[in-house]
């Protein structure tokens, strides 16, 4: 299934991948031959160090299976659909409407249709865009892409290496960041109006340690049920409004 | 993939098919061959009149194609992997509680996740029940079981023939009915307090045009961006959550 997702965005073979490095394609994942160490494989590793991009070394057999050409070469990478946007880009995107940031920050969202309707609602409720995290997280593959209705051709995605440290460095700009978890403070109870960032954890395991710790408040929404937890989509677009509702109220 | 989901729930063969209906099971869609109409097929045309069955007639290739066993008959029925629960379970489960009736009213919801989403929310938001529309729709399947994340266990789920016709017989019990629309007035200006139904349409057509003109409301939820419309099961946590703010402010 997630390699049928990715089918439209495979690059196999050795030059091909070096090339689409050099032109400065974005590449989600990288799958390397377990123990081939040529020059052009040198390269490869190379050009993903440089980028951060992840690799993952893997049999000649997996590779077989994966590659839809039969010419792997001992390497197959998935570029993403969408280009990625930089941090600095979104806040730029703030500043040209002259509105507080607004911004999502996904801490390891790995459902392709969850991204996608984050997307679809960080779009919606005028957030200037969505930060996720390199390692880990699912990337902007065409499944995200149909998920998100549309919102990727507007609203910028940006994909950076560490999200605490991230979140460190909006800290600087006057960002405030609230993340979600069941022991925070019930979410009507906070001030949420002003620059903002809002940190969704993973559908397994919430927000991050590392990440939590460096929020300036914890939210929850309350919860009357007999389960644990909201869909992260559908957590996500109820904080979301509650953003909205407080800045619209005057 | 439609079919997968149901795989476990198939009923194949004409005794197999007649059984499930007198043992009270809940069959969700029947498929019965084109043309023919021999005394079994005649019996299960009857039951599947009495218990409101949606019944699609198709080709003997198809039904091939959608058999597991090689062996249907004629006749390939899915049953719901859980059972429905009626209106006035709903309502009870409120007195009970002691609380004003919540209940969510599905128009046509038809992709799986999405209702399990919907379900999970209705759960944690406190809602005393679902209600979904017999027809078109999608049933209770192992995929919504799934995506419900346990909820369906919890939260009474009622199938009913027309869902207008269940609005005005539940209007007369004194329940206010809001449906999300883009045409509403914002949610955070609506009296969404009292006992409440929170209609929402499906992911393509929005609520249908007589389900809407029964509803007392119409609530939007305000859109800044550059799309359409939120994932349906966003949309509705967003509007359930808002019903939550306003019963739990004093």
């Amino acid at each position: 299934m997630d390699n049928m997702n990715h089918t439209e965005n495979t690059i196999e073979g050795r030059n091909a991948v070096i090339e689409a490095f050099r032109a400065g394609k974005t590449i989600d994942k990288l799958f390397i031959q377990d123990g081939v160490q040529d020059g052009p494989i040198q390269t490869i590793k190379r050009e993903a160090k440089k980028h951060d991009t992840i690799v993952k070394f893997v049999t000649k057999e997996r590779l077989d299976q994966m590659s839809t050409t039969g010419k792997h070469q001992g390497v197959i990478a998935y570029s993403a659909s969408y280009e990625y946007a930089q941090v600095e880009d979104i806040l730029a995107a703030a500043r040209a409407k002259n509105e507080a940031p607004f911004l999502f920050l996904l801490d390891n969202i790995e459902d392709p249709h969850n991204l996608g309707a984050i997307i679809r609602t960080a779009n919606l409720a005028g957030a200037h865009g969505v930060i996720i995290p390199k390692n880990r997280a699912v990337g902007l593959t065409a499944a995200v892409a149909r998920a998100s209705a549309g919102a990727l051709h507007h609203t910028p995605v940006a994909k950076v290496v560490n999200l605490a440290k991230t979140i460190e460095d909006l800290k600087k700009e006057g960002i405030w960041f609230v993340c979600a978890d069941m022991d925070g403070t019930v979410m009507y109870q906070l001030d949420l109006k002003g620059p903002i960032g809002l940190v969704i954890g993973s559908e397994g395991t919430g927000v991050g340690r590392l990440v939590k710790e460096k929020c300036d408040f914890v939210a929850s929404i309350p919860m009357k049920g007999n389960i644990d937890s909201l869909n992260a989509s559908v957590a996500a677009g109820v904080l979301a409004y509650e953003i909205v509702r407080q800045r619209t109220m005057i």
